[in-house]
């Protein structure tokens, strides 16, 4: 990767001086075309050895550009906020929306690379990482993001010369540590891990860019017209009309399907009902109440028919709850800032800490329902979609969340029973509209696509439960148990209070 | 994955006998139409559990369809032939060609499924497995293959049934061998391994389809319908221009690269050469003796400038050898078997046995040199083949091949000098034609993509080897050198001749 970076890429001054004003009136045009047209977001990850000059292009592009419409962001060591999270949680908070021009330094590369560097990790973790990493930024892409990967070089004896003269001048001093000696000693070995790392996450959709870094005017000028050109290049498509979708249909299903095999006549009756609500919610209490909860999040996803009640079911497992420990997320349609991100983005901004839930009423799932039965999305969009899913959830499992799932199924004769009761009843005539009757009619169409949904996103770890819910207290009953069974599974995991493990599998 | 395929599905006679005569004779005709566009080859994998009827699926294939376009390969134990070759190889050489349809029964995921469930490979192993399956599914679904993944499933309770009844009947009952009650036995650790490797293997391209397998009516229907969607989805697909490429361009150069780097000053002087040529002459036949290369293989690439001396150099190293151990592969335009396969098919079936030498004059990288320049593929099919040659190579080079690969450079003018000469000289006047004084006009635009394929396919250990090569007596010995030495090395890294290992990192 860094045959050409490593010789003595030189520009002169007097060149530079010409080509840098024409290529500034460029970016900025181009910046202004972006941010009218809003079509997509641009981000920019600045990577790469220590003294190659990223610092100073960041700073040159906050001069070059309009820096109001750039959003920089430098990952260091995470904060707290961030360590109670899934690693990838940070990194998602500051994406840049449509229209804008994101910069992240050091983003999720640093860590697979330093840990590896260091013998943190062995090979095989390293690997697992770089197709993790490979998948997100497929995902990123697919998305419509222009991800422009930026990786400064600078050769061994470059680096050296570098740091030395960093050293002499009395203004610069201070930026050459005992770290960046340690780092330069580690040369060879960073190479060794980088070169291959850099070739494994070069994919057709998003390369990485070597930008020697050893001549300043090289650098800028280089840097400076190869995002230009990307973004011009975008900029200047005509949209077009999509590739028609290669993806087979999936399985078409005869009348028998996972919804219709459940058993609706569940014989529970109030008065045991109400015995067996105190009993499962004195013991979530308890288990939330317990030290080690501390140390791990949940999140409880409610996906079910219109008038299957979610709503009643989650109000009888927030009402165990300390009000202070959890938090309820309607998922209706997304806000303008929402939908100027990848869909996941909403999601992810919802995440809990340590010590909390999530309530989903509906979820990243609608990619799947309503998204596909309507056609909001391409074929290939919600294809795609239940790996990421996968992906998403398999992050929070990673993280320690526990991750509890429920598809609320009523029938369709209990369903017109329930709109009708709706509409008679002034308090919960609300509840009713237009759409949820336009929906009723391709009750089949949705029927097939949670079937899908089901086999292809239940996991060992976070499978889907399936609710009866025709009986009400028999389904929130089963909502409760459920949630309370995976809340202790989780904490007897955890070995013991103070030494709280994350990341288990 | 598994859960709407437990469920006990069922069609009965009398509908399908109705349903039946309609489907082959669709099939039938899509199989023709496909024959007669010839745009894209149809490979079909069958997979699953002992018993789910994949057998018999396949069976009525054949005789719904025209046998003569159906060729059906049955991936068991490797022939000698193809244990010699990477794991791949006899995947490659089974691919069908555009306009037919081909079945797999059992292919790559069969290995790493059955491998992990017998533990013989663990948990990091079997994701890196998973992750080049994807990487070589994306290849084909990329270059145009439709491929249908089907999965036949069976419940426990219903394989149970299933093996009894085989074992009742006189005439099925060779078909349960203690091999079949064995893998019964072991239901449960099959399902925890194969149902989270179809989740991960399924991607937007090609996601696996689970085929219930118990109901012999239903499955050969369900089967039937989903394939003729999926082929017939694809043939009436209106061409459409390709969506614009979104790639941003890789990093300009100034007017410095590796190959003007290059100091093309060398002194090797005729009766020097001489001696040198014999030297490593005699080296390299000794190595190709030795007892421990007959367990490994070696594959060279001839890159370089027209007139830059491929063909001579190749000459003084196989003058080296046997004439039994080597192959030379002349590279030209694809012949029309070719042209029906992905772009590295051709290059898949010319790799070597053990202990044998196969030399590439112009190979794989033409896709990233004149099919790039020449815009013979689009930006994004050149994009991603490096990640793909990095991936090939990869294989080459786990199972031990050895990997030499040489750019034979020659400066603008030398190349001048000696057109000049084939043209005025008799016996080499078939040398030169229109398309080298062509060619030889895009001399920039030629160096500019030489340096790109150098920084993003040199890998520690199939690096390019840079010829200076205006000086042939020069180029000759340092082609020799190369090799030997890395032939060398590759017989000290096998313990002993009786211990061959394979497959070392």
């Amino acid at each position: 990767m860094f045959e050409s970076a490593n010789l003595d890429h030189r520009i002169d001054k007097a060149v530079y001086r010409r080509e840098e004003p024409k290529l500034r009136e460029a970016l900025l045009h181009a910046q202004y075309d972006l941010k009218e047209n809003g079509r997509f977001p641009v981000l920019i990850l600045i990577a790469g050895v220590e003294g190659a000059g990223k610092g100073e292009t960041v700073n040159l592009l906050h001069e070059w550009m309009d820096p109001r419409h750039i959003v920089t962001h430098a990952f260091s060591e995470p904060s707290d906020e961030e360590r109670e999270r899934p690693a990838q949680w940070r990194f998602w908070r500051a994406l840049p929306p449509k229209g804008k021009v994101g910069i992240f330094f050091g983003a999720w590369h640093t860590a697979p690379i330093v840990q590896r560097v260091l013998g943190r990790i062995g090979e095989a973790e390293f690997t697992q990482q770089i197709a993790e990493i490979v998948r997100l930024e497929k995902m990123l892409t697919d998305e419509g993001v222009l991800l422009l990967k930026y990786w400064f070089h600078l050769s061994r004896p470059q680096q050296k010369k570098r740091l030395r003269s960093l050293e002499k001048d009395p203004e610069t001093r201070w930026r050459v540590t005992e770290q960046e000696w340690e780092y330069f000693r580690l040369y060879k070995k960073f190479v060794r891990v980088c070169e291959p790392f850099l070739r494994r996450t070069s994919t057709g959709e998003a390369p990485w860019i070597v930008v020697p870094g050893a001549d300043p005017r090289y650098r800028a000028l280089s840097f400076g017209r190869h995002m230009l050109a990307a973004m011009r290049e975008r900029l200047d498509e005509k949209p077009v009309k999509r590739l028609p979708d290669r993806n087979p249909p999936l399985l078409e299903s005869d009348k028998l399907n996972v919804l219709r095999a459940l058993d609706q006549q569940q014989p529970l009756e109030k008065p045991e009902y109400q015995k067996q609500l105190e009993k499962w919610q004195g013991r979530l209490n308890l288990a939330a109440r317990d030290p080690r909860f501390r140390s791990m999040s949940v999140v409880c996803v409610f996906e079910g028919n219109d008038a299957a009640g979610k709503g009643g079911a989650i109000r009888r497992v927030t009402s165990a709850l300390d009000a202070r420990s959890y938090t309820n997320i309607p998922v209706a349609a997304p806000t303008e800032e929402e939908r100027a991100q990848p869909y996941l983005w909403r999601f992810w901004r919802h995440l809990p800490r340590h010590g909390r839930f999530t309530f989903f009423d509906r979820s990243w799932y609608g990619r799947v329902l309503v998204e596909r039965v309507e056609g909001f999305c391409s074929e290939a969009d919600w294809m795609r979609a239940y790996g990421e899913i996968n992906d998403f959830e398999g992050a929070l499992l990673r993280h320690g969340t526990v991750v509890v799932k429920y598809w609320l199924a009523i029938t369709k004769d209990e369903q017109f029973r329930r709109f009708k009761t709706r509409e008679k009843t002034s308090f919960k005539r609300f509840k009713i509209t237009d759409e949820d009757w336009r929906n009723r009619k391709r009750w089949d169409a949705y029927e097939l696509v949670v079937c899908d949904m089901i086999d292809r996103t239940s996991t060992a770890l976070a499978p889907w439960t399936l609710v009866e819910a025709n009986n009400k207290y028999h389904a929130r009953v089963k909502v409760l148990k459920t949630l309370c069974r995976a809340v202790e599974a989780a904490l007897e995991r955890i070995a013991s209070p103070g030494k709280a493990k994350k990341g288990k599998k």
